[in-house]
């Protein structure tokens, strides 16, 4: 086998051109492999392999920077760096992560994992080459759905400004993580593919590239004389190249939406293993709601950028026809046009990922929070119980997103209560609404929630009590029901338990009250602690001869963690919270 | 006057074409009387009038809607929708603001002052617009500098994809607040406008856009034919009109980036008046210390996003000569660029405004902080004592920054403080450090500043004391010593008064220390209250039997306050902290 004995780039430029074909066969049976049992992204990885064998059998990593947007497409790259084992030996597949590492290598730049950075990364690369007067090639491997974020257009006029050396490679298989809108960049890219990169009114010339296009990007020879062509160019260079997204296996090729990323599958049918969750789940029942509220009126629309899953599946969307919009991979737009839409009239859902939000940290703040325009903002996987590459943390949106005057940020703990919140933000006009999503296990209550939200910063009083107060906020609302339990059967003490529903103001009408006969508070968040619902809690009682325990997640951009120990290193289990109450009483 | 007698744009669709001339006449001396009493934003402004009156000749607002980007060139359109009083009337001049605002008309869509976000709103206003099955024309008035930012090219896509009428007026007049950079979007602009719109390779025509070209955007007959001609497409049309900014007053059309904004000056003469800033400041201080880096090494590199007057002026941006970079109104670039500077080692400094630093929050957190890069952040105009608009407010950095992990956000407070921060933080490589520029008089202890600020988040004790703490954090830490001197004169008190130093992480040690010997802490930032510094001081202090004040400012979008007024109404001024701390003792 030629892929084992690849320990680094140096290793590939000795093969042949047979020999470099063997080990495109053997890193894409590797792939299959590997994503088959342990799961990842598949489609974009798929495609790429003959690219990226041609790079580093071209150029010379580390010398020459690879820069890769995303980098969920750097599976292979990291075989020829390597790092072949952690894709060849099933004991050794957690050995890497999903995206580039430095820590793993020196040929990952950096750690990327949200989208249309890599041009602007390029650009400050490029430029620090020129500064110290050194030569190198700096290439940048983007995809069509990456191209579509603004900063990747900022970094294409930068690159073009700086005019020296950038190889900008734009992998183009007409696919983002969905089926790419139509229009604007999409319709550009498509006349340029279907006019072998002949179209008039080239985008990239515009803007002052030199441009290539190669159709056939799964070629190994072709793609290997493009970069011998462009290497060590003076200026620079796009190359347009049109690859095919799962290239090599039949069913990703078919089915290029639902083997973007998943698994694991059977390797020969691509049936995915472990079955698809049944019953309601609080996505479903988001869903659900917002479909029927599509179906009663015209004005209610659905705003997504390039994530559309979280929300609707490809006959959910179909179901919502005109009222759903993707608009790319471009989050400030989703955000922006929301301000726009509920401006004249209309009722928008923004459905976010909570680490995909903090790309429209502006947006949120001007365009729809001083604008105070009535939109509505489904914050999906806002939780240490989600994604836990440190590039897809989900766990930060409470102290950048809370703190926003006129924003309303909303933490349902059951189902109920999330369908109440969710009716109410959608048909009011006066604030911008976000309701943190729950995740975790479906609580129903079985009692319709007939709260009005619209009294904003109404605390529930879920159970009565003296002495200790816990405020358990969303998701972690069961952890403080959990630490009353133990306190009440343990240590004979009925601790007032309270569901603070609203993160983005305090009740404290109820915090006055409490404080007369409680002793000790403690607040419970599924969020980091610092700058968090917590604090504001403990700043307004600072004044006030009480004690007050937060709890929440450290500050640290924690990196595939295990979630239980992550909670407990944290003192987030219900043991812990009753031990520190009893110290403290 | 045909000017006084414009109650709404109706009034104007009576006019000859020759009363539209001495209308356009007529608005061009009252921006000429205002600004040059007032202040504003003046070379926008002027190089619009024609074009706006054309607008409001044939359009008919507030049925069509029209969004202008960023707003600050929205003052003609004030005046021809019932606002002219405010520009004819010193007495009234401070009856609107310098950007659109709901609050004083329904010609005003959106409150604005951020670039770069007028296609995203159009976007969905237009999409509310077909949702409603209604008819309408969306058009959005948008600068060369504002189509730099990325949210730009995301809402000529997202316009694009709708396919329906919107249009968007290219307000090229070659020059942003400085002058534009060369290459991409700008070097494309220059092809068309040289071409008078012919140029082969058409940026705008390639994203799907009909597009039409006018070589004199400040002839009125033109503009009216132009729009008429456009009205009512059912599809996008992108106009791209050349003007000329400050057109029609020698001076400004002369010195295109003096005459961006400012004033008062003289009417004849262009002269600012009140002469310039003398002696040293705050600014002139940073500018000193990053010019000598930059003579001593060629690594260092000053990047800004389209303000570069915040650190260097025109000739001082010839000194660094290639060390400086302006990557146009492009701020995620910026933040993203300086990670890839630093990456590959050189030494960048990002000089920024901590209202336009919020338009990079993902890039802060992702491409600077989580890849730890070191890249040194100047955030200017971080006070209450800055900008007052509600569109460019500069308290809110605290919360959306210091939360960031790894991140070291910095608060001097005095020359020599400052200075040896800096020097540090740009030639060490281990974190990415923000600096608070302060914002006030120039203070001078006279003592160079030894401190070894790589020994994170060590507390400066400048006065010992008991019974009372005061942690004076950047601009507010004179606030403290003043508040101790008065616990002193009158109480007796001798407080121990703070310089935190450090925003991003608390001095535990001195923490545990002080509270055996203190009972009430009280913390001072110059930013808002929630979210920030003071509440993780309340938070690790929340278990300890003490009392613990927090002051900053409330959560809003304060809108031109008075800085005085706005402080004594959060309690922040030293009578009052000294009241409320004897009160608790």
């Amino acid at each position: 086998m030629i892929l084992e004995q690849i320990n680094s780039p140096k290793d590939i430029k000795k093969l042949s051109h047979e020999d470099l074909q063997t080990l495109v066969d053997e890193a894409r049976q590797a792939l299959l492999e590997k994503t088959s049992q342990h799961g990842g992204h598949n489609g974009p990885n798929f495609g790429v392999v003959e690219m990226t064998v041609a790079l580093h059998y071209v150029f010379d990593s580390p010398k020459d920077k690879i820069i890769f947007d995303v980098s969920h497409q750097s599976y292979v790259h990291k075989m020829l760096t390597g790092r072949a084992q952690a894709f060849l030996d099933p004991e050794h597949y957690d050995d890497v992560s999903g995206y580039t590492n430095p820590k793993e290598s020196e040929h990952d730049l950096f750690t990327v994992g949200h989208t249309s950075t890599s041009l602007a990364l390029a650009s400050g690369v490029a430029k620090a080459r020129d500064l110290k007067g050194e030569d190198s090639n700096v290439i940048a491997v983007i995809g069509d759905g990456s191209m579509s974020g603004g900063l990747a257009y900022e970094g294409l006029n930068q690159i073009a400004t700086e005019g020296t050396n950038t190889i900008v490679i734009l992998n183009d298989n007409d696919q983002s993580i969905a089926v790419n809108p139509t229009g604007g960049l999409y319709t550009a890219l498509r006349n340029l593919r279907e006019s072998k990169g002949a179209a008039s009114d080239n985008l990239f010339k515009a803007l002052g590239f030199d441009y290539c296009y190669l159709d056939d990007g799964n070629n190994l020879e072709d793609l290997i004389a493009l970069f011998k062509e462009v290497k060590d160019s003076d200026h620079p260079v796009l190359l347009h190249i049109h690859t095919q997204k799962g290239h090599g296996v039949s069913f990703m090729e078919e089915n290029r939406e639902a083997y973007h990323a998943g698994g694991p599958y059977d390797p020969e049918t691509g049936a995915y293993l472990g079955g698809s969750q049944s019953g309601e789940t609080y996505s479903s029942v988001t869903t659900d709601l917002v479909l029927d509220k599509i179906a009663k009126d015209t004005r209610v629309v659905v705003v997504n950028a390039g994530t559309p899953m979280f929300i609707f599946d490809q006959e959910q969307r179909k179901q919502a026809g005109k009222q759903f919009v993707d608009v790319g991979i471009a989050e400030e737009e989703a955000a922006t046009m929301t301000a726009g839409l509920a401006k004249n009239g209309a009722k928008p859902i923004w459905a976010v990922a909570s680490t995909f939000m903090q790309r429209a940290y502006d947006q949120l703040s001007h365009d729809i929070a001083l604008n105070n325009q009535a939109t509505t903002i489904l914050v999906y996987m806002a939780s240490a119980d989600a994604m836990n590459d440190e590039s897809h943390l989900g766990f930060f949106d409470i102290p950048f997103l809370s703190h926003i005057p006129n924003m309303v940020y909303l933490a349902p703990t059951n189902k109920e209560e999330h369908q109440a919140m969710l009716d109410w933000a959608i048909d009011q006009n006066q604030h911008p609404v976000a309701i943190r999503v729950p995740v975790g296990p479906l609580v129903e209550t079985g009692g319709k929630d007939t709260t009005d939200y619209s009294q904003l910063n109404k605390n529930k009083v879920t159970q009565k009590g003296s002495q200790v107060a816990l405020f358990g906020l969303g998701n972690f609302y069961h952890l403080a029901e959990e630490a009353a339990k133990i306190l009440k059967k343990d240590h004979g003490i009925t601790a007032i338990v309270v569901n603070p529903r609203y993160i983005t103001g305090l009740d404290t009408e109820l915090l006055d009250n409490l404080v007369n006969d409680h002793q000790v508070f403690v607040t419970l968040e599924d969020g980091i602690l610092e700058g968090g619902y917590g604090q504001t809690v403990a700043s307004y009682l600072g004044k006030a001869a009480v004690q007050v325990q937060n709890y929440g997640i450290d500050k640290a951009f924690h990196d595939r963690y295990d979630r239980a120990e992550l909670l407990e290193s944290n003192g987030l289990t219900a043991e812990n919270i009753v031990a520190k109450v009893i110290d403290a009483l």
